[in-house]
């Protein structure tokens, strides 16, 4: 760092130490007093320097490194990353952005894409809903274009209240409905009503680094616990909860993303004791539930008796993405703190895609739109997991999800995903790595990837396993010593 | 206070001590052990027995207040609010948020409603909406509906770039633009970029109330800067930078909102002189300068040759607020996280509305709206101001905004805003009194109310202002020392 840079503190402040530091630093880097590229004072010097204790300058470092404006070498030190402006983003969804961010993702026009969960725009029921569409148009005309309430369009919230009742026998009141531009939007929402700075935050690990990094944005201390096939590993959860006293736990009980685990009906007895007993909100992120390709599955919220779980729904990974629309129901203790974040945010969500969803689901179209998803993609599963068999030969394993838009596997130990997912892209083929999702990224979660077959055609997924099975053929015999991919992040 | 509720808090936590007590005493408020209506303990006394600082006490108190979770009575004490879900949330716009929860605004059926500053249904384009909603469908099928950038759907970037400069004079690069769901998003995506607890953040005074709460979301110190008929207090700003290093300045320099003034050009060199001495963002943010009933106003922004200016463009007021659509711009080093921010928040805007909107520039419908408009409230505009004159007499003085929804009067000093507003509410009229808009709201600033036309007939103007008219006489002979309205904030 040039001599001329003179940082001081100011331990009168209320701030604390370590974030004014971060603020004067993250203000050099911003101005290009630091450079790209430029390596920051050792930790033990600048601590010295400026009279503070080590952990003063780690949380600032660490802080910075979490908003990307620097990163650290193992033994080397911290420097300045590149400028945002040369970042790329591309028209991708959810984690990808994770993944572009790490430098993973690359895909050119004709790869096979096993990375997106998202359904194909070809099964969209477009013609259905550009009949809604119209039909607001021509019976509310400017009407469709105005504020609506808050927490969202009265009708909306009285279609959905008895969706609820109907799909999945939750009784919940229009009134206790918070329309949301998304599940990610739930998130958000909720991470501005409840996170104070400082907070401790459960999730599953792995799981959806979106979730994280909303609670992160607002200061929070991450906690991650370990899930199970069957769910959360509640012998786990009851010692941290001892331990740390969160704020909430996070999680998603039907296809766990990207474990795509379900919970046990006796998980779920237990965990709505624990929230009980420890007076805790859960967070149920619900985004594919109604997906299932056996027996129907219902969300956790069905059980709440005692209102201790936050119900958030998305409608992107099951209708469109596009729409921007989903809901959350809460506690009325907190409702009123959500409205006022919601407002806060982006006053309302549109009210016109909210009064076509309403016409959209009083006419009944929902419902053989998830008959149509279900049935085109249980044929997908049904083949991935018949294609998937002849890779057992390599001593791969997973638990059959029978739902949702992806499988879960664990490759041998002496096969890192990044080295796969490396490969399969050699050959025009996108995995995702699963070590991206775990919290605490470490070599234990070395061996894990995620198939997704929101995107890929019938044809693709028979082309595509054959291209996995060859490149853990040609990675098999190989030294997996060390890796070429190294973490941005 | 129960005696068996015993406080702790932790000396070692790196949680300021001041949130430590705010966060369990709102963990006892939403879990009822400490009940509604019940008396806090006196700040001296809760002090004492936690052993801290009178201070903390104080700022959890405040914290607490400014989230509602409480209200004091002045002389007597702090109270716990009554549970948010009794609160009302109605089917309104931006600042009625506050005028609400200030238990301010009832309005009946058939009030005149001067309080919206949003344009009536019936002007807006329904049917070239509707054109470019088809087309769209036809042209893009499931596409329409898939996930766009993250920055928003390429070619509506590439239109607004176009139209930046057909309009403003403004250079702006595709790549540089961030599409947000309205301007309020642009505010919140800001907040989430460049706010850390304890910074402090300039604002002129009185302002919009969103943006203070968006702010202050972030723990954001608000600092109130004075705005005079021709801008911003530049003595005042000068003196209170130096004092206080602030993030940024958050301004509406076209038709400011509640006062209508518009920055003088000298006044916009010298802002913009101090934004590059002192390395200062500004935020802009555009809501109405295309309202222009005279000479056309240009934004900030045009005039920003160092990028110290981001701008925020809502198109809520002048096109329709159910759309959800706006943008910003702002300099490549902070974009990146922005674009960052926006993924957390909610994925992406809709791209379905995204494509109809980049359409709907690209037909020129834009244009000739913006004309329609533009006489169709340039008529109100000129019968407001020939009405208004008629209150000249009570000794009530305006400065003419030439453009925009809204006139700001000035009261005679013995006339309190409040009482106005309540005998004009009796009568079936609404105004907003000024003082909700003030950051320190005191009696100083007892004698504005904002007049807006962008709900009211012509008709109801001319009755409307008799009403007021009336109101007035019949308070003037009134003692005026105490008001009924006592704010819950």
């Amino acid at each position: 760092m040039n001599n001329n840079i003179i940082l001081q503190l100011d331990r009168d402040l209320k701030v604390p130490m370590y974030i004014q530091l971060y603020n004067k630093l993250k203000n050099l880097i911003e101005t290009g007093k630091l450079e790209e590229g430029e390596k920051l004072p050792s930790i033990r010097s600048l601590a010295e320097e400026l009279g503070v204790n080590n952990v003063t300058v780690v949380n600032a470092y660490k802080q910075l490194e979490q908003e990307s404006y620097v990163y650290s070498k193992k033994g080397s030190g911290t420097y300045v990353r590149k400028s945002d402006s040369e970042l790329q983003f591309g028209c991708f969804e959810d984690e990808n952005m994770d993944l572009m961010t790490n430098g993973i993702l690359s895909m050119s026009e004709n790869s096979i894409n096993f990375a997106s969960a998202s359904p194909t725009p070809e099964l969209f029921p477009v013609e259905e809903f550009k009949k809604v569409l119209i039909e607001v148009l021509n019976r509310d005309k400017g009407n469709a274009f105005v504020y609506p309430e808050i927490n969202g369009y009265g009708p909306l919230r009285e279609s959905i209240s008895l969706f609820l009742k109907e799909y999945y026998q939750i009784d919940t009141l229009p009134s206790e409905i918070q329309i949301t531009s998304g599940g990610q939007q739930g998130i958000d929402l909720l991470s501005k009503t409840l996170i104070q700075p400082g907070d401790y935050i459960f999730l599953e690990n792995p799981t959806y680094s979106g979730a994280v990094a909303a609670f992160k944005s607002r200061g929070a201390n991450i906690v991650p616990i370990s899930i199970k096939e069957d769910g959360i590993d509640i012998e786990e959860l009851n010692k941290m909860i001892k331990q740390y006293h969160p704020k909430f736990l996070y999680i998603m009980p039907c296809y766990q993303s990207p474990t795509t685990y379900s919970y046990s009906e006796q998980k779920k007895i237990e965990l709505l004791n624990i929230a009980y007993e420890n007076n805790l909100y859960i967070i149920e992120d619900d985004f594919l539930s109604d997906l299932s390709y056996g027996e129907k599955r219902l969300p956790l919220k069905t059980m709440d008796t005692h209102g201790h779980v936050v119900y958030i729904k998305s409608f992107s990974k099951i209708l469109m993405p596009g729409l921007r629309i989903g809901f959350l129901t809460a506690p009325k203790k907190i409702f009123g703190s959500i409205v006022r974040a919601k407002h806060t945010t982006d006053i309302t969500s549109s009210g016109f895609i909210q009064r076509a969803f309403d016409l959209y689901l009083r006419s009944g179209f929902w419902k053989s739109h998830i008959e149509r998803t279900k049935i085109e993609y249980g044929e997908k599963y049904q083949l991935l997991l018949k294609k998937i068999k002849s890779l057992e030969k390599h001593n791969i394993s997973f638990k059959e999800p029978k739902g949702g838009l992806s499988i879960w596997l664990k490759l041998p130990e002496n096969i890192n995903s990044v080295e796969l997912y490396n490969e399969c892209a050699k050959n025009n083929v996108i995995i995702v790595p699963g070590e991206i999702f775990f919290i605490n990224k470490n070599k234990q979660y070395s061996n894990y990837i995620r198939l997704s077959f929101g995107s890929v055609s019938k044809r693709e997924i028979i082309s595509g396993i054959k291209t996995i099975d060859e490149c853990i053929s040609s990675l098999k015999g190989e030294k997996t010593e060390s890796t070429k991919y190294i973490p941005l992040i």
